[in-house]
């Protein structure tokens, strides 16, 4: 397939249009950045990684009716996609206690979150991407009350395929980070990425980190790489 | 009724056992504050004002089966109020766009909010009173769901009710703030105060400002105590 004009650059993807107008390729870069893009490296590899991973959770998720824009990996770093409207939203899903929910509420690291926890965050560096309710994003014209019960509801459901198949690979979903987007018919499905990028992972049984929260805490990059490579191993190869 | 110990004491108010042991009495200060209490001064009757205003604005709720725990002014800067077990929440309604709402998100100052806005936040000076969503209120034991909804509900009747009753008095309410306690038998009512200190009330022509937003904006005392006069004189003597 002919890939055509950048359509949009983020802090750790480019997308481009395909020859195809209902699709879009999205290219995983080696950045990492944390703290709203104040801290920033590469890492070699790890826009790879991060595509083979995502590729194979969105492929887990479209095969257990929670459909997310994945269409096919595209070696070695990128994905073909359904091409979306993305919303300006983030949609948190939590598990367990951790990041910026123990900073913020009284919960303590680690504690046990069930049923989940569901926050949504306006996508807005500028101002920190503070929390929304579902009035808020009615009255700021993101989504209505249907469209946000919707993705709530499909959030809990990928949260509960995504924890059954990551413990079948001695994994456990802390929590993670979905980002939803419109098909031209306007109905709404899962895009962006699933990776240790926009996913707290851990060891079943050592609690070994094995996502960003390394680079977030300060870890050298040949660390973060290690772990990256560890959790894809586990989840594509089946480790 | 005999006035018995201190129960608890809070930024502006404080709070007596009676003999009655269904029944608290509220004694409301002159204190003003604002900035989670780290800017504090004394305006003299200022309490005696906001004892007034709340009276007739949860008489005016009460007789709209909206209910509160007032049940009658003790002059004269008292309620007497039915004994709640408070949650430790603050219940936000906003039907114009002000304060914190346009400082966190992307609305400007005057926007019309319409459906109102509800937003809870977790009454906690040291984290800044965080913003909350039910599942963090359920998780917390704050309040399971249907009791938020429920809360979230009574806000917006509260509001319906309030906004009627002041318009007739040439006011426009922007927002205010509810909180919420449980009676012995586990129901949830509206307690508190609803007065120019938890309230942003406007002059519906002028648009003059009578209510803490003088204090908060650093204007001398004297203009506050005039506009909580202004505000007393049109909400209970019908102005």
């Amino acid at each position: 397939m002919k890939v055509g004009a950048k359509i949009a650059s983020g802090k750790t993807k480019n997308i481009y249009e395909l020859d195809d107008p209902s699709l879009v390729l999205i290219e995983f870069r080696d950045d990492v950045t944390a703290l709203d893009g104040r801290k920033r490296d590469f890492i070699a590899g790890k826009g790879a990684i991060n595509a083979a991973i995502t590729a194979k959770l969105m492929e887990v998720l479209n095969t257990s009716q929670t459909p997310t824009h994945f269409v096919k990996l595209e070696p070695p770093s990128a994905i073909i996609a359904k091409r979306l409207r993305m919303l300006p939203l983030e949609v948190v899903c939590r598990n367990i206690a951790a990041g910026h929910l123990v900073k913020r509420l009284p919960f303590k690291e680690g504690d046990l979150l069930d049923p989940p926890i569901v926050e949504f965050y306006l996508k807005d560096d500028e101002r920190g991407d503070p929390m929304v309710n579902k009035r808020h994003m009615a009255a700021l014209g993101l989504a209505t009350p249907s469209e946000a019960e919707y993705m709530e509801e499909a959030t809990l459901k990928a949260n509960e395929v995504l924890k059954r198949f990551l413990a079948s690979r001695e994994l456990t979903l802390i929590d993670f980070k979905l980002e939803f987007g419109k098909l031209p018919d306007g109905s709404l499905i899962i895009g962006d990425e699933l990776d240790p990028d926009c996913m707290r992972i851990r060891d079943s049984s050592t609690g070994r980190i094995l996502d960003k929260d390394l680079y977030r805490r300060g870890s050298p990059l040949e660390e973060v790489l290690k772990a990256y490579l560890e959790c894809k191993r586990r989840i594509v190869e089946g480790g």
